[in-house]
């Protein structure tokens, strides 16, 4: 029996069957490629009905039969598999000096992986919205010219986002209750106002956690956290499998913990938060101070190149940089594994490049601040995934979405 | 239909039956007095199945009939209620300077409540251990007198507690790898080695998170965290109304989060510690100087209501002391709310009677080091319960596990 999902309870028929729909769709997903029988035998769904749920999805190009056949006694069975050719899910990412964006079919196959350099600290919200605007319609123009249909658009942004979308502060952006889904939908509805999809927007450390729990190194762990690794310092975090919210979505906050009274000011107009002390922006004021000669960056690859080329070069302002600032990431990474105890805490974003220097330094004092043994069984981890892991949970969101019954409809 | 509760799935007819019988009582529990029509009209089950359940209900003694009937057409229906005369949940707790001891009826209805001063902090663990067996016969001896079966017993602990019971670390009794569930059990059991009731070990903060969810002022609130206020400080975290347990069941250890590089030395060994400064020995310290000339209290209750007394009478020492450590719980709670967002942070044990003087300056800093808005919506109170918060607790997951389909067995 499939019966784990949290999908909600059916109430009437048209619930049953989009529930069942779901059912099988999931069945496929995990199971492909997989006969009418399989589904059956699997689910405890009668024949008759399997038959009649999998022509529904097969209208709905969501799943499509294959030449292969099962081989066994009787009439050889036709095999199904999921159909990645119709559909597409969008995610994209804002962050304080790029944007991304990534498209996947039903499978979770990659159909496209942008990033654009990007001045976020520099440019008003309204530009930075007009921004998102064009790189979502280029993708979106993208993928409908393959002929797919759009599931879903979802935006991560490094900030409090609410339930409705609306970016409450972003620091690193200079964002202050900014109606990003509102704008998104406005500026991407055709004449009648609003998109043929769902738009949405989370939290990029959310997104990200979701993407690493989907499909990174650790998927499937049931409490793990990921760290996001720009110049703001954000946590996502999954806890029993599911993605830690709170009353109102602002979980994870763990950059604008204070560390050090006596610290630098941080974006956030507060005194020796971890973002000030680890984030990009102050490892680079460490590490290569020469970066800021001509003001601050708004293109910070080069320069983390740049970091990571003089500490292999075993230069000693360099390496001692990084093990200070991996040092407060083992002390931030600490209040994380006090707090929520999750198994593996996964640094993502410009820490991936730098985790050879950083997670050392990292491990030790993350050890030594946890009061459970062995920093309660937390592994500190580089991610697998670039700077396309928010960008990728935002398109899971998607796809789950779809997994949870909400499925596109038969075309006309 | 009665159909949000996380039972686990049926998989065979007993399986079906038991979580039925579950879901009868659970019912029962919310709208008695109710009769059996209610019951089939609810839940979806027909009536003889109804009819067939409430009977193996009234064998077991989970449910009584009363003699109320209902003003409707037709037969007179006889009224269900649970029964409260049967059986009895207990918990107890241990701590640095007191044990608890609770009792509770199948409804919740407290049956005992006992508080024992106890010098946790000059015994060995294998004293301490026999000093909570002790009090756990004479609760026990207490129910059994009165013709109760025991449902289990929970002991909370302030510590870090494994699944299996094992105490791994519980800094401010000394105790280190304690089996205090093995020990419990074999002290507890009769001839054949086992009690007849099943025994479990869980963190203090947790416990009293529980009992605060279930019975507290703020009961059913999705997003909790429960603040001990002991000579630790741990907290016990609840998510979409389930307690958060993590990867080892090792969260909620905020007591041990660095606030001040510089400040005084905590039970664990590591330097300002959140509960180093704002613990109860860390307040008094501060507070009550006089209190330590013949060293370190054993019974800190008669030296709280000296800090009350004073505090009430505006010494000056007193209230600067109350309000340095109110601040330094704004700090603590602060990264409750950055990290896990919840609705109401509620601070227990000696923080009730102190917190006229402590709430105000904790919740200043409180809202000025979250990043989210008002706290992110965190409210800071102070809890209804005195210090049998934990104890409570500990009852009411020895009546959840019956909620969820752990019945007693029918009477011989």
């Amino acid at each position: 029996m499939i019966n784990s999902w949290n999908t909600p309870q059916p109430v009437d028929f048209a619930d049953v069957r989009a529930t069942n729909l779901a059912v099988v769709l999931r069945y496929v997903r995990s199971h492909a490629p997989c006969s009418r029988a399989d589904i059956a035998a699997a689910t405890g769904l009668n024949k008759a009905t399997v038959s009649s749920l999998v022509t529904d999805l097969l209208e709905r190009r969501l799943v499509r039969e294959t030449g292969l056949t099962e081989n066994r006694i009787g009439r050889p069975a036709t095999m199904l598999v999921l159909d990645g050719s119709a559909y597409a899910a969008i995610g994209l990412e804002v962050n304080a000096d790029y944007l991304t964006a990534v498209a996947l079919d039903l499978a979770g196959t990659r159909l496209l992986s942008w990033r654009r350099s990007f001045a976020g600290l520099n440019v008003s919200p309204g530009k930075a919205v007009a921004a998102v605007t064009a790189l979502a319609r280029r993708a979106l123009t993208r993928v409908t010219r393959e002929g797919r249909r759009v599931l879903g658009l979802t935006v991560g942004v490094p900030g409090l986002v609410d339930a409705g979308g609306l970016v409450r502060v972003a620091p690193n952006l200079g964002w202050e209750e900014v109606d990003l889904r509102g704008q998104l939908e406005a500026a991407l509805g055709e004449a009648r106002g609003q998109p043929p999809f769902p738009v949405s927007v989370d939290n990029d450390a959310k997104l990200a956690a979701t993407a690493e729990h989907r499909w990174g190194a650790y998927a499937g762990t049931p409490n793990l956290a990921y760290l996001t690794g720009e110049v703001g310092i954000g946590a996502g975090i999954i806890t029993d499998g599911r993605l830690l919210r709170g009353a109102h979505g602002f979980t994870g906050e763990i950059g604008h913990v204070q560390l050090d009274p006596a610290g630098p000011v941080c974006g956030c107009g507060r005194r020796g938060c971890l973002e000030a002390l680890a984030g990009i922006a102050g490892l680079l004021r460490r590490a290569s101070p020469d970066s800021f000669t001509e003001g601050t960056p708004t293109d910070w690859e080069p320069e983390i190149a740049e970091v990571v080329r003089r500490a292999k070069a075993q230069d000693k302002v360099t390496l001692a940089a990084l093990t200070e600032v991996g040092t407060w990431l083992g002390q931030g990474t600490a209040v994380l594994a006090n707090v929520v105890n999750p198994e593996v805490i996964i640094l993502g974003g410009y820490f991936v490049p730098l985790a050879p220097w950083l997670l050392p330094p990292a491990q030790e004092e993350l050890a030594q601040r946890t009061l459970a043994p062995d920093a309660g069984g937390a592994r500190l981890v580089a991610s697998t995934f670039a700077h396309e892991a928010a960008a990728t949970g935002g398109a899971a969101t998607v796809l789950a979405a779809v997994d949870a019954g909400n499925l596109p409809s038969p075309p006309d």
